[in-house]
């Protein structure tokens, strides 16, 4: 590699917006694609399968490697922790027709659930990769709680899902499951390497991916460090890499509004290098301009902090308040698009942001496990009146008491009459003093963009329209699968269930 | 080039279905990246600027070229016969503070321009790029009058733009622009070359583009054809192959309703390999999802057709009306998205496709030149009653007329109740009898998606987020110009301007 080309992906890494870097230096080399023949190449390492990325995708891909039988199935992971992004997400895993839902009543099919995804995904989703994950979901949930994953013993019914189906890690965070699933994949006999950076394919004469290029002893964000290292992979190639939110410029090409000013629940490393590295070999953009934004973080704190999970758990049963005029002005169990635009639409009169504030009696949402910890943090408050909490937010009084006693009508009557939001989760549970309050203001989280796969997790080259050999993905690396919006809580499936699926379509070719 | 990778290509360009090609043959061997290192390349050819394309964007990139002083230019065509897309689309041309509109007394400006664009592409546009395009627009148009281009004298008011701003060609087509363009280009000293098609870049060994390799004497369809060409462009190479709406399979990676049974107005050269290779060498793909679907397109018809240019003249005066119901079901100027939506929505009681008709006075449809063609190729009826047109297209009769008489309220009143058209260009013209009336149903047109430019029309690296030295693109194969939605007569601004910015760029490095 040469010096400009480290300087250009440490650049890359850094996030450096792309308007500074071109007036910097307007026609200095760009990075060449890092991918290469393996004409004399020197294999430091052999394995049956090399899965690059530690998150439910990767770890489920080697945990079903070996099931499968592959003898040497390695997971390299860039950073110093094992989980990448996994590990910090929600903890949300939705699956149709489980064992809890029947315990509890609860009507639900794949065929629902796919119907759920299909609305949020606005016509473009696609469907045959939805219903291949909602059917083996039950079995992707069944591989993390035999591998030690502790749930909530109740449902949640996120926003944009017609049913309760959501279970929840009992850390109330992906931790839950990756740690876990960690553990057993060491078990079973899958080797596990950090540190270790993905730096491009390694090809024979026919492009069938050969192997792979690393640097092995890196350090993030030191893009010099670490040496070469070859590694051979005689059945494939899982790449499980994850999407790019953390990467201003690349976010920034797709919405010029995704600044680095605007909030990212993301691990520092999805900055997308390895998707990026299979459109240079010739694999499918696909829904790369569909970039979610969390409508449940808070403007008052870090990356997804205690807000997020909070406000999941609360929006059935409170109300949101746009500030101005001391009202509401969305159903609160929309999905994540409709809700984070209409949060974005909350502004003072010059046209500048004026968070939102959600709204719940303390005596519900005391029941979150993150209720306490959002006042200790500063980053919720509580109070015994409606006068005390207006003021505190400069909110209109009136409206605001108006507003509350018409929507505690609709949790008597079952019916929203204003936005139309399902209010079964919401019955007896009226809004009334002492309140518990945070501010919302949506965080980009989920990029629903990436590279084109089968339902195999072969992906797909946009000259054949036929699978690059031996080249498998899974996880938010790939694209397309939800279309416009992805419903919460059907990442964790998506990246269990393809992961299994990878390693099963090259154990079984 | 191998066998196997000529079938691919072959494949690909027939845009065979991903599902049929996958079940064929699973795991064959893909297409590889074309690009490839100089060393050892033997030139055939030598200019100082190399253009892919002959539409709007090439044409005039290489007249340009030639005034900025560069010595020799050729500009490489796939087909047949120059002009690719453009020479077949609707030769609209939006232009801000033009002469023609101060003589009709039309206030407009580069802001309000941008302005119209910017709601339309629903905040993801480029701004910067739009009002580089718009500040340039009446220069390229002059561009376009001096080298013999005619224009209707009267200006339209296309949908979602807030003023009559488009000027149309007296042919109704983009050849009226295309055809004196190729013959200035050929004046100045730009050489043309057909039936040569682009199959790659080859790269110096820092990663600059150097040159090109093509198959020259190459006939669309047979992919087989043609001998390798190597040209070397010692300044640059501009990219200007337009869009992939053609191509069946890429179309529906990003919408899985774009399927081959979906009408298409593109010449059928617009295959889109010129931008997928751009993306092999890193270029970033931005906003591919965002495929644009003319409103204004006819069912009975193939391709652009007559219909087309009909009904956007007629728009303004016209109402389009919902069979099952009678009734208006939009605003007939609104932005193409918002009414190609809108269309789609017309269903009938089983929910299959009940196209919507478009109903105009004969005495204002008449004013357009295709008004008895749509007649005389059966495309468009025309009738002396209400009764005869209600019972022709079964609609029911009562409340379509009540429809009209509210509309001609509108018309009166200069207000639109029911969805709030600008009814400056419906003044005094109300719907009567005899009726002309042509049937509506989207029809893929435009493919906003493509590769991430600067204003200087150079290419950038997802790796570096700076420019790839020595390449150039302009018109439709670059993304992220309009966001999710193009106005009307936007495109052949953005090609021409954004093709003469790539020859001032490469001649003024």
């Amino acid at each position: 590699m040469t010096n400009n080309t480290q300087q250009a992906r440490r650049r890359f890494l850094k996030g450096l917006g792309v308007a500074g870097a071109v007036a910097a230096a307007p026609m200095a080399a760009p990075a060449l694609a890092s991918s290469m023949r393996s004409d004399g190449v020197k294999w430091d390492k052999t394995v049956d399968i090399a899965i690059i990325g530690s998150g439910f995708a990767g770890l489920a891909a080697g945990i079903e490697a070996k099931r499968q039988g592959a003898n040497n199935v390695t997971i390299f992971e860039k950073m110093p922790v094992f989980g990448g992004n996994s590990a910090i997400n929600g903890g949300l895993y939705a699956a149709p027709a489980t064992p809890m839902q029947k315990e509890k009543g609860v009507q639900d099919s794949v065929e629902r659930m796919v119907a759920d995804q299909m609305k949020a995904g606005r016509g473009i989703a696609d469907e045959g990769l939805l219903r291949h994950v909602a059917e083996h979901a039950m079995e992707g949930l069944q591989l993390a709680i035999d591998a030690g994953a502790e749930f909530h013993p109740y449902l949640q019914q996120l926003g944009g899902h017609s049913v309760p189906r959501t279970y929840q890690t009992s850390v109330s965070c992906g931790a839950g499951i990756t740690q876990p699933l960690l553990k057993q994949a060491r078990k079973e006999g899958v080797e596990t390497i950090n540190r270790i950076k993905f730096d491009g394919f390694v090809l024979d004469k026919d492009g069938k991916v050969e192997g792979i290029k690393l640097k092995r002893g890196y350090y993030f964000g030191e893009e010099d460090s670490g040496t070469e290292f070859f590694v051979r992979a005689t059945r494939g190639v899982i790449m499980a890499t994850g999407g790019f939110a953390q990467n201003v410029n690349l976010r920034m090409a797709q919405d010029p509004t995704l600044t680095a000013e605007v909030g990212c629940t993301n691990a520092k490393g999805a900055t997308g290098e390895g998707m990026f590295e299979m459109f240079r070999l010739g694999a499918i953009p696909v829904h790369m301009a569909h970039i979610q934004s969390g409508p449940w973080a808070s403007p008052d704190e870090g990356g997804f902090g205690y807000v997020s999970n909070y406000s999941i758990f609360n929006f059935p049963h409170s109300i949101a308040i746009n500030r101005m005029t001391g009202e509401r002005f969305m159903n609160e169990i929309a999905d994540r698009k409709t809700r984070a635009d209409a949060e974005l639409n909350c502004r003072d009169a010059e046209g500048k942001p004026l968070p939102p504030i959600m709204v719940t009696s303390w005596e519900h949402a005391k029941q979150h496990p993150n209720a306490k910890k959002v006042l200790k943090y500063g980053v919720g408050w509580k109070f015994d009146t409606l006068e005390a909490l207006a003021k505190h937010f400069d909110v209109p009084l009136k409206p605001l008491q108006a507003q509350i006693e018409q929507y505690n009508q609709y949790v008597k009557s079952g019916v929203d009459e204003q936005f139309g939001k399902n209010m079964g989760k919401a019955k007896g549970k009226y809004i009334q003093a002492p309140f518990s309050v945070v501010r919302l203001w949506p965080k980009v989280h989920y990029c629903q963009g990436g590279v084109q796969i089968t339902k195999e997790a072969k992906v797909l080259d946009s000259f054949t329209g036929k699978p690059i050999p031996n080249l498998f993905a899974a996880g938010e690396v790939t694209g397309g699968v939800h279309g416009v919006s992805r419903l919460g809580s059907c990442s964790i499936p998506e990246c269990v269930v393809m992961g299994m699926t990878a390693s099963r379509s090259i154990m079984q070719a």
